[in-house]
């Protein structure tokens, strides 16, 4: 058995700097590195991917609406094309900035209010991963396990890596649970801990009151701009490695050679 | 005898447009195409791409400055580090749109102040090119023949296209007269051709005051953004025509091959 | 009888241009001028207000979403926050701008998506308008008439000036009609100008189907990037006039003391 | 004898913060604050504004270039419009942003690149000034006292405060000396309050060697993003105190009522 852990990286810009990066590249083993649109810059972005190479972690583009003081985190209503180009347009750059420091890109996840919007609208989410798709047929979609982005990815034939969140609780119907309701979001690294390995047993989701739905899970998304992040990182780490879990990276299969 | 024409294009940048793309990419063989920093952003460049596919005219990334206030005119300090990576980013974005469109970047070449200040400073250009070249070893680098830009290219074993300017005097020295001077900008498409055809036929530049500066000249550069840029473009491709120039994309032979 | 033209003007950015400024602000008497965030920037806002000045035309501040790839027309999810302090950022930046041409700020009216949203949402409406008139409280705020905006602009006690439109269709709730159904947009100028005639006599928006939905009528909305912008504004402004319209800028009348 | 302490602040954008400000605002007696173009944002000038009004710290616009990503630390060529324009419009949206924390804008100082190449060029920063001053004719510039922005502050009757570097050390001719040679950034917070005891004493710059230039000294530049800027800023504060320098926000006498 095995999974693959994965945190958004590179989300400096300019003169400032976000994340532990250089901690968490220790732990984890695919970087989600911002492309310049919601984060990041050329420079940021050099360095961001030079380290993910040292490290070496996978490499995955992680575009995001054109939004910097958002971060990239406020809806905005983007039609289809724009979708589906800026999808493309961060990609390319995030290939050239890759190759610039001797790796490559090997995934895509989308970033914020983009892929909140993507795991509820298909359609949006096809039109983000056929501009990936035409920049790199191979790439793999990281996509949030059980949603329309996981539909849209699918649908596509695209290689695909089905990710659950190691400190967010599940709502009965598989969604996120709303970070404003009580126990929404999970702090203790060790519960977090026992909870994940859980769910990589049972093949399945669990949710908040405890029903399993079966979900494909390839990978765990930790936060690198929570506090403790690096901490919940390590325990994760070690406490799945002692359970037998190899940590790795995904392999991306394709979904309809499953 | 052959000679390539090339302009800028894809200009425009969110509601606004720029030039008379559609008509100059009849008349070109090599589409020079804005990548977001100075101009352009996806949208536009997914159609800007997709009409120099549609032409067959070949396709140049034009990376700028981030300066889309200044249109990348104003000159930047910036160092070595950045003009590499601005120029990786652009060009991989490039990249990426123009394979959404069907196509492929063929060539690269500075735009703005950005040229200007690595036609004088060969470190510049060395940094610039260094980072396209890190994208794309065949890249086809074009250079304003005869300035650091040309040494810089060629000191790095590149392909290379050397340019002249269509509609601009040069003087004794082989640089651009001063837009400011008399004389500076040429504007009868008749005597712009004649002078263009007296230049490929000497393999020269020829100075203002009519000195021949032996020089490389693969491609004539076109501005698209001036008034009667498309009458012009009309008058040297068919001038050149039916002198017995050849009007076709150029080679990018290597510099040290020649 | 009276009545206000206005336009919006301003809407260039950098090398870009757009719209018939010149022509337009010899007709209109209110110009809506872009701040910077969706067009807009402190060169293009300087010979805006120059414009204005210069023709005497009452100038406004034309605040939009921070998205100049967008125009402003793509909704974005701000907060009340964000929303009062744009607007309060965009209207002390026009302010100067103005006072550096010799004029003064006399009303603000909100741009596109931003316009659109407070159209519907009353707070979203009272937190930009709260903004603008932190900064002057004197300021006029030009409103949808008929909207959340004018309820919001009333609730605050502000002075207003309710604007209907003068080439699109209304539906029976007073609501503009859907841009996209047949008749949502009007294009004669003869009969725009009879229509709207009708509407100020009877102080009423006057629907598709003819009813008649009273309503304060202060300004009527010339579009300014529409082909024959200025040929409708030149035949609205006559016609009115002809019937005894007087065409002068509106007084801005406090909502309380009607 | 008097003097005021000030510091750059508000110097965050978006999901980004920069510097300790709350801790400084208790430190200083002026406070220059980012305006959007290389720092700050609608919200975080909300914040920084209201920050600075809590603790009663003079307010000031801290215009810069528009470059983001280099923090208004790369030299742009723009033109004399282009500097008029962008530091009225950066000094109108402070105004409004101060208007809304309760509190207005005092004085005025240049940012970054924007100020280094005004301390050497009279011109530019004459057009700089002149577009503060056509927003506000009472604005206090703050200029490096000795350079070419105090000669036009001083040109155009202005109100002006005079600055020194706390820990910068002064080259022979009076400018700062470059801080690639050793000495120039000096560290240690008590000699560095010794030293501009002494400066305030003698109404004098004094150099590396120990010459004395008179100059005026109304205000103490503290750098906020260095570590130990606080620590020094409050040995500074102390130092000056014990001495029986009072520490209190400047007049900006006119230069020509002196």
């Amino acid at each position: 058995m095995r999974v693959d852990l994965n945190a958004d990286m590179g989300e400096g810009f300019g003169p400032w700097s976000m994340g532990a990066d250089a901690d968490l590249l220790k732990v984890i083993t695919s970087a989600n590195i911002a492309c310049g649109f919601h984060a990041g810059d050329p420079d940021v972005m050099a360095q961001s991917m030079t380290l993910a190479v040292e490290n070496g972690v996978g490499i995955g583009a992680h575009p995001g609406l054109p939004d910097l003081q958002g971060f990239g985190r406020r809806r905005m209503d983007i039609s289809l094309d724009a979708a589906h180009n800026l999808v493309a347009y961060q990609l390319g750059a995030a290939q050239a900035m890759a190759q610039v420091a001797g790796g490559h890109v090997r995934h895509l996840k989308l970033h914020g209010a983009l892929a909140n919007m993507a795991a509820a609208d298909e359609e949006l989410a096809r039109a983000c991963y056929t501009g990936a798709l035409a920049v790199d047929h191979d790439i793999i979609i990281m996509v949030i396990s059980g949603t329309a982005q996981e539909r849209a990815a699918r649908g596509l034939g695209a290689r695909i890596a089905c990710e659950i969140f190691a400190d967010r609780a599940y709502a009965e119907d598989g969604q996120l649970m709303d970070r404003r309701l009580p126990g929404a979001v999970l702090h203790d690294p060790d519960s977090i801990a026992a909870r994940i390995l859980e769910m990589l047993r049972a093949g399945a989701i669990i949710t908040a009151q405890g029903a399993h739905l079966p979900a494909r899970i390839d990978t765990i998304c930790l936060h690198g701009d929570t506090a403790g992040a690096v901490a919940l990182a390590r325990t994760l780490h070690t406490g799945l490695q002692a359970a037998g879990i190899s940590i790795q990276p995904f392999d991306g299969i394709r979904a309809d050679r499953q």
